[in-house]
């Protein structure tokens, strides 16, 4: 599949800054605000920027090495969480509620069959991955129909009204996905890239760790990104990177969560690498590979609480930040539509 | 002027963290809301704590060291920028509508006369402070008015509704005083107290940290921490440390802001260290002095996104990560609830 990417408009950098600095404030008071609003600017081609139906879409899926023993949750975990989006009883509905964020919930490869009127988006690949310590985790033909129906599923949300659209995600043993990727993709030392996931003692991380170093030793495929992902991705990850390629094609403005949504963005990077122009880092997560990748992807992220929940929630519990760069570059008067004396007039003066 | 404040009930903390740790997510995932959510039911003595009437309290007054040249803007900025909030153009009007906080504007001592029907809260003591280059800012007598000016409007917000307040500043000027509170009160060396405020380039940092050199040389009172803020304080720093201890005694959550708003409470904890129980630290200001400040107080803000605007911006920017964990708190299911297998239970099983 492919897509057609081109550049965010970075020639009106310095007009979105000159109105910046037009505002009535000291200039570069704002710090941060100030280069998202000027970065939204650019990916709308616009100096006056709005964020409409800002949306989150949650991948679930299975993994066949969750049965080798990389995570302490059982895999049921995976359809039970998913069953508690739908009731809206998890973080993410939370954040989503109070923040005005729309969530979608997708089956990309649960190991479970939910009702149709459970409310949650039908696109699975299969019931899970197979376990990559000795075969893929899925088949070529899978890995196409995962990144396609990741691009459909964006493709959507963005006819429906969508500008912003972040990703979250679920998965027993998705950080072991994650891990490999960065360590394959990144050259990162493995060691580094395992962590502890959704709560691993010493000893359960060092079980882990082991597992995938089998995994990494007994892979003898190539390193094209695409062979890679297929190897070792899940239906969630490599949907949410067909998402992103896709959402950056529409110009749309990504979210990017944590660990896992990370490890699916720098395998998107790989396939074309101007996705990463459409991203704002939302938070730094607590999962110990994650700042190594952020420093790969040269990433500054907005959040840094602590946070490593998955489901897309730091994107949501950083949204409202994302707001307020829009809403001061729109709302905020300048010194000469509010009298203020400016500096630079006094110091011409 | 006398505050009574007494601790929250910090012995509801084991039950408010068993409470989040039944939540569907893994133990500790939340980071830094799990931390908040404790603070803020223990400030209330509830596992169920509710935010109601969030408001920021906007205090603004003059200075007479500005007319020696401690800041590149003239005085008259200060009048001008009340104008703007009152008007809802300066950015504190725009995060302040964005996330449903109540924003009040109180002339502390501006240099100015208001109209009535401006909707400004007049507590004015004087027209601005005189010089502390050689004489005290103001009178034992004004400092007493102001203190207890800014209890009295704090209580009155308390009265109608308010259980979680912050306190932002507008005082052309105003850095200077809260760099020599850090240095007498805290021991900091000037030199680091001293930041650029609203935009010195390296030829004004020098003269403002020349002048407040000789300010504090030229000092001959005691170490009591009435007689220094009668000293190098502004009616707006002297205002809200009142108001801060206020709100401690009524035990409402303070919503600390940056560089200015701190030295207040750096004052007020020397008056009566409780009311720093009372206290979330927003934001970490790009004013130099901040950190040290935030040092001294051990606080870890929420925020660091390089802000150094002033007006209470950094709580109010940071207020719907408050929200959030309150909202956790309050709205997720628990593992029993969603019928979700615990990592806890598997291990025992």
């Amino acid at each position: 599949m492919n897509f057609n990417i081109s550049k965010p408009n970075n020639e009106l950098k310095e007009q979105l800054q000159n109105k910046i600095d037009l505002k009535t404030k000291p200039i570069g008071s704002l710090g941060v605000l100030e280069k998202l609003a000027v970065k939204i600017g650019c990916i709308q081609n616009t100096l006056s920027p709005e964020l409409k139906q800002p949306t989150i879409m949650v991948f679930a899926a299975d993994h066949g090495i969750a049965l080798d023993g990389v995570s302490p949750y059982p895999q049921e975990v995976t359809w039970q969480m998913v069953a508690n989006f739908l009731s809206g009883g998890a973080a993410i509905n939370v954040f989503g509620r109070q923040n005005g964020i729309d969530i979608r919930i997708i089956d990309a490869g649960v190991n479970f069959d939910f009702d149709k009127s459970s409310g949650v988006i039908n696109a699975k690949v299969d019931y899970g991955t197979k376990s990559y310590l000795n075969e893929p985790a899925m088949t070529a033909e899978q890995f196409k129909t995962a990144i396609k129906r990741g691009a459909d599923l964006c493709d959507k949300m963005h006819r429906e009204g969508s500008n912003i659209i972040g990703f979250g995600e679920m998965g027993i043993g998705n950080t072991s996905s994650a891990a490999i990727l960065l360590h394959i993709l990144a050259g990162v030392d493995l060691k580094e890239c395992v962590g502890r996931g959704t709560g691993w003692d010493d000893e359960g991380l060092k079980k882990k760790y082991e597992i995938l170093k089998n995994a990494v030793a007994n892979y003898n495929g190539d390193n094209y990104v695409e062979n890679i992902l297929t190897h070792f991705g899940g239906f969630e990850i490599v949907m949410i990177a067909g998402a992103m390629l896709k959402a950056a094609e529409l110009k749309m403005v990504i979210l990017v969560d944590g660990f896992i949504i990370s490890s699916a963005l720098l395998a998107a990077s790989k396939i074309n690498s101007d996705v990463l122009e459409y991203c704002i880092f939302t938070h730094k997560s607590n999962e110990n590979g994650h700042k190594h990748m952020l420093q790969h992807l040269k990433a500054e992220p907005i959040l840094d609480l602590g946070m490593r929940l998955g489901e897309g929630t730091g994107a949501a519990v950083a949204y409202p930040i994302i707001e307020s760069s829009v809403n001061f570059l729109n709302q905020m008067a300048s010194f000469e539509d509010a009298g203020v004396s400016n500096s630079d007039q006094i110091s011409q003066a």
